[in-house]
């Protein structure tokens, strides 16, 4: 693997490390999905995270891993622990390594009482204490919430501290952190392209591709992203000049693309409901799911595209087998003779869909997701998957062996990744 | 906050630390998921989480992290890095650290060979290469893929090496690691309880509880962790005499939730979908979901919950608004009239559903996710939600403000606690 080099053609690179603070990460109870997020938005400024730590609420702790970051980043982003409770410790502990006193922001004041205005809420001192800031600061505005962002400076290096609520530190994150920090440091330019493929190992594509990953040039690198049973490629890149990065970056993108183009399934950065809906956009068709063991998951993951509404209608989500004959047509008979999770009660099932929401693709599923409910003939994992047109119906039985989670997780997937192929072909 | 503290009873606290290697980490392509589930792991076992750290796939950083780490805890775990392709450098860098040679284990292979039998694939010098290991450490046999663990012992300290995998590294840590962690130290008792409470912020239910949580004992810890407008609250414990522990956490989890029973949801660790199925078990009566805005989500959160086909039948995903009035029956005039974002429309949505999927409860949404789709009568964020019983339909209008994803969930969330409220109150 080419490792990004610290200099860009003379630019140092300006690493970032994220302090993530809060009791509830360290016991498991929340998973942390600010960290990634940030990250993507670090990396288009071309900003490279080279750290992220999670530490508890504890003074001890989060003293220790300031001082540790910021050895090794010049960007010190904290979330979390700005609550209004007596657990949440860390402005205090902000103050204190910043020299600071709390006083009271009067923007960050008026921003507390205009939200429990607008909520119709009394205000206790507890809130009003939200509006205390160390005077050592630049306050960050939060419209978003009560808790104010802080930006300390401190040898040349810049520490950010924001609310662990997802969407307040979003807000901060985009309207005022990055542009700031891009008002503040020059940075390279760091840039991605990254393709998917099905049906092939990692292990295999490797192959494919050693002679180009042995000289791709040194301010490249590849990365092999393996998930839910396809590969997806990523090459990194960084280059103080836009122009020249994008035209190498295209250039080797271009080879491999050509390289394992049997398996591609899309060179955009997309998941694959998105590149359903491109497809359908494309072929101005409509799809809709029937779903008994994905229970909606298909739907869901489809519905998470914005403007999918223009390509998908809706689906029967059958549960119980009742609901398989009543509303999706499938026919007492099938679901009696070769039980619900069968080859004949999901392709009737896929026609169900098409006939009862009028589209021109569908996609259906009926399986058994655990812990409970297999057989020594149909076991945990046993899925069903039937995908169609007007033209024609395809159906395969998998083998999931996962948790009910992670079954689920992929026989939507998978059954995405029918119904994509079937579009394509069309 | 009463802090945990370092000994219970002369038994010194364990700590643990996670290492999440990849460079999938820091450019935000990957949540990581693995780091809170290994946490709940390591929790219930009496180990407490010191830190988790993320770094790339970058030799000096992995041994940067390990000296770190290793001061801290006396167990690290280690997660990533350990594929088939050149970017993975976990196994070498470790090989290194603890002074060892790779060689073949003879395990691993034919574990790997029993693999690519059973995927009847061809087998690569790659895939054999993945059968080796340093011969300083104890290999952890992997039964859901090809990487085997490490364990490695040093200065009385643990390492632990795994695969990014989840499902791989979950079978690791529940068939071999934590029961050998268990062997290795001697761990206080940890144990939790929690309580959900709805339409009560935190600084609220800070001003209720104060006198109880400025007495509680020293060795039990107080957290809030609001989400999606709900805030859950948990107390930890730790002791060395199991018994003790529960009696003085029952004792006052007791005095907790009658200061809070007002707004409590539920006194169990379980989240809504799981509360609302509880319910519908007690009642012996059955949920459909009508859902347009959600798109799925609803049903998919229902039946994530293992066992939900007792008491769920399914859904109509009516994203179109054909499929409102063709398969749900809502009115032609009322979405004319009304609109398809209207108390109205949502009001025989619900209807739709009980008559359709033939159910004692339902619950219905219709909104706009955005980012498109708003206007000024009807803003991005409004979501008509109703919940019905054979007896009664209720309908609420509400606005979230966040990006579509998370006004998914909210609404989600927000369904089903307005279909819980009416089972509950049957």
């Amino acid at each position: 693997m080419a490792q990004v080099s610290e200099t860009t053609n003379g630019i140092p690179q300006i690493f970032a490390s994220i302090i993530t603070i809060g009791d509830e990460l360290l016991i498991g109870q929340v998973v942390d999905t600010n960290s990634a997020w940030m990250a993507q938005e670090l990396n288009k400024a071309g900003i490279w995270l080279r750290r992220r730590v999670a530490v508890g609420d504890n003074r001890e702790e989060i003293i220790q891993a300031l001082n540790e970051e910021s050895r090794y980043a010049s960007i010190i982003l904290i979330t979390g622990g700005l609550g209004p409770t007596a657990d949440d410790i860390t402005k205090p502990v902000l103050c204190e390594y910043f020299n600071g006193k709390l006083v009271i922001d009067e923007g960050a004041l008026a921003n507390v009482e205009s939200i429990f205005a607008r909520l119709n809420r009394p205000m206790i001192e507890r809130n009003r204490k939200q509006a205390e800031v160390p005077d050592t600061c630049t306050v960050i505005p939060n419209k978003r919430g009560t808790a104010p962002g802080m930006w300390f400076e401190r040898d040349g290096k810049v520490f950010v501290s924001m609310p662990g609520v997802p969407h307040e530190m979003k807000g901060m994150m985009t309207n005022y952190v990055i542009p700031k920090l891009q008002g503040h440091f020059t940075f390279p330019f760091i840039d991605h392209r990254t393709l998917l493929t099905a049906g092939i190992g990692e292990s295999f594509i490797a192959e494919k591709i050693i002679e180009w990953e042995s000289v791709l040039p040194s301010n490249l690198k590849l990365a092999y992203l393996p998930n839910y049973g396809m590969v997806r490629l990523r090459i990194t890149g960084s280059d103080t000049d836009s122009g020249r990065l994008q035209a190498v970056l295209d250039a080797q993108f271009g080879q491999l693309k050509l390289l394992v183009k049997e398996w591609m399934i899309t060179d955009e950065d997309m998941p694959i409901p998105q590149v359903v809906g491109k497809l359908l956009k494309e072929k101005n068709a409509t799809l809709s799911t029937a779903e008994s063991c994905t229970g909606g998951y298909i739907a869901h993951l489809i519905t998470s595209v914005a403007g999918s509404s223009e390509y998908f209608k809706g689906s029967v989500i059958s549960y119980a087998n009742e609901v398989k004959e009543q509303v999706l047509g499938v026919s007492h008979e099938a679901l009696v003779s070769k039980g619900a999770v069968s080859e004949e009660t999901v392709r009737q099932m896929v026609q169900g869909a098409m006939s009862v929401l009028k589209t021109d693709y569908a996609v259906a599923t009926s399986g058994i997701m655990g812990p409970d409910g297999g057989s020594e003939e149909k076991p945990v994992g046993t899925v069903w998957i039937a995908a169609a047109s007007s033209g024609q119906t395809i159906a395969e039985c998998f083998h999931f062996r996962y948790d009910r989670s992670r079954n689920i997780e992929m026989a939507a997937i998978y059954a995405l990744n029918m119904v994509r192929k079937l579009i394509a072909s069309a």
